[in-house]
């Protein structure tokens, strides 16, 4: 295990019809409120008027930003960034998923610094401080609701990039299961393949020694699996919704990354795809971890094996290998059992791109940690995804 | 799956040579420190020495107060509580383990009020503010370093009694495995016992759909029953040590319990044999929950069956109550195998004070959620124990 330092200030507030919990969340707390969002879904549902008529009963003043779109887009970002300054803003409310939470975070960062706010995302300078983020999760899936992170696209140049700090972590987050079971299937699924990827990317690790968070990944992961297969025969099944969407924070609050190295690999991948071609972020996912997986599981075999006995009940056997190659086998069959695609091919993405994309990947220096891949290595990854 | 309202500010610093975050967590941020501790080990070891050279450099006042005891006292808390008062203690740093913890917490709430601190044992007053605590552990069991809860001793009486509130989190808990490698054997594995006990009072509940939280859990109980084999076979294991030791914080911190009725029966029912006989507190949980769970296992057998399943292997049977047996004897035979004792008798305790303890246990009310236990209840579990 690795030395760690843990902190997450994130309150959550889940469960049937705790949105009235806002009232106290909010009051005497903050004077100007932000309210970000996506589309119009919010106002159609009466979400939105249930909201103001909150913040105007604790008479706060509240601005609005929508149009936040999947794979959040810096343009709105900067706006966000001259309403927080004009208007004073000192809470962000952020109502959706992580779309509209990780332009919030974005926007938050940027308030408070005087350069171009996509100086975090280029590395370029370090997150110190941020205006609060506040959220009400309408569609669990990013984690973001306890993240550390936001990840947002720069249009010009379709650059899709990450930035994190402590201090980005919401303030808070109520959570309404009920507003999950509207949720198209596509999304619903796309979402659990997300969730399920941020456990991923943090349990296939080189790090010696992590046994507890490793036994705490897989009834994870385990429970994600079963809970996925509840929602495919009912999406209308409210227990396995708030299963669902509280995995969805478990997840991505770094928990389940106690004392190791983690990847992310496999993210930065999919993000070349999502930057040209729109893609749903858990669509690229379903997509890139079985590749990824094939292409380097034999660097740690015994961690594969270990997951197909855990997670897929895969039957001890000498030959590890042979239970690496069925775990990656029995992921990708539950893929396929809850219809997501797992070739570029089932979303009619071809081969055009994957040289461009596999060198913008790499720009950087080369990715992940449980095998470091190069350009070379990533171009392979896109290909056995083909 | 019930609604509820999380969130956990304590900071954990863990892994090799931590002590050093102590001038970082501290510098500027607190002017007079109240140390904290129990015997004279923590001077024999160096540690106190390495402490206060930091606190020297720092250049903070800081003042002492040692002699915590297992099951600490409250006449040491009200002499915390005067000194706080009298040099305006603004952190008090505990370093040991449980019982250091719970009596600093226990003077930081009596430091804030101006009545008697055993009120908020008794349930008089709500704790509303607190003296910030620290942590340096060096004992895992009790999970106080990350928990709302604090448990006290009133000699006047022999009462035990809890109390708590989400400002009792500790605001940071420096944790270094190495210190629990001179742990003595019955200390580590009754320590382990109480780990594993939080786990219970939270996994035994009879609220459904709770799946994610249970296979979290489940996960946890495993790892940590493989860990006490580990160092049952060595006690100088190292990365088992780092397991139990990050166990026993997320055991306590109520991630476990999220969303679901929890029980505390069994804590309590141990508490009267410590209250009375000072036994150690992972010693009556080792006595008391075998006893309590074949008194209470009917009431859920599903629950049990689930249990055996998943932590210990029991093969599915349509005969649950089968299951659920062979549960609890597998998990004695743990108890028995990282030798623990599981009866009264083995301790030499008679059933001489059997009525009195019952009659105490339940003077507050009955006892528990999964059943709920009163004085006859508990007093057919000291019997079943004996």
């Amino acid at each position: 295990m690795k030395n760690f330092d843990f902190q997450i200030q994130t309150r959550i507030i889940f469960g049937k019809d705790t949105l009235k919990s806002l009232e106290e969340v909010l009051k005497d707390k903050y004077k100007n409120i932000l309210i970000h969002y996506g589309g119009g879904s919010i106002k159609r549902s009466g979400l939105y008027d249930e909201i103001t008529s909150i913040l105007e009963k604790i008479n706060v003043n509240y601005y609005e930003l929508g149009g936040v779109e999947p794979n959040p887009k810096l343009s709105l970002v900067q706006e966000g960034i001259a309403i927080c300054k004009e208007k004073n803003i000192d809470l962000i409310l952020a109502v959706g998923g992580g779309s509209a939470i990780d332009s919030a975070k974005a926007i938050g960062i940027g308030a408070k610094y005087d350069g171009d706010v996509w100086d975090f995302f280029t590395g370029k300078e370090k997150i110190q401080e941020t205006i609060p983020v506040g959220v009400v999760l309408t569609f669990p899936a990013t984690g973001s609701e306890m993240s550390t992170a936001t990840v947002v696209t720069k249009e010009e140049g379709s650059y899709k990039r990450g930035a994190g700090g402590n201090v980005v972590r919401p303030v808070f987050a109520i959570m309404d299961p009920k507003y999950t079971l509207t949720l198209p299937d596509e999304q619903t699924f796309a979402g659990i393949m997300d969730i399920i990827s941020h456990i991923f990317e943090r349990y296939f690790t080189n790090t010696p020694n992590v046994d507890f968070i490793d036994s705490l990944s897989e009834g994870a992961m385990k429970s994600i699996i079963k809970n996925a297969y509840i929602l495919k025969k009912d999406t209308q099944n409210y227990p396995a919704r708030a299963e669902i969407m509280l995995s969805g924070s478990i997840a991505h609050n770094d928990l389940l990354g106690l004392g190791r190295e983690d990847d992310w690999a496999s993210h930065d991948i999919g993000h070349e795809i999502s930057a040209i071609y729109g893609t749903t972020h858990g669509v690229t996912l379903a997509i890139i971890f079985p590749a990824w997986m094939k292409y380097v599981y034999r660097e740690n075999i015994d961690r594969f094996a270990q997951f197909g006995r855990e997670v897929f009940g895969v039957k001890e056997d000498d030959d590890r290998g042979k239970m690496a190659i069925m775990a990656i086998e029995e992921f990708e069959n539950f893929l396929k059992n809850i219809s997501l695609p797992t070739r570029l091919s089932d979303i009619d993405i071809d081969e055009k791109n994957f040289e461009l994309m596999a060198t913008k990947a790499t720009e950087a220096g080369p990715l992940g940690s449980f095998k470091k891949l190069y350009k070379e290595d990533v171009l392979e990854i896109y290909k056995l995804a083909k």
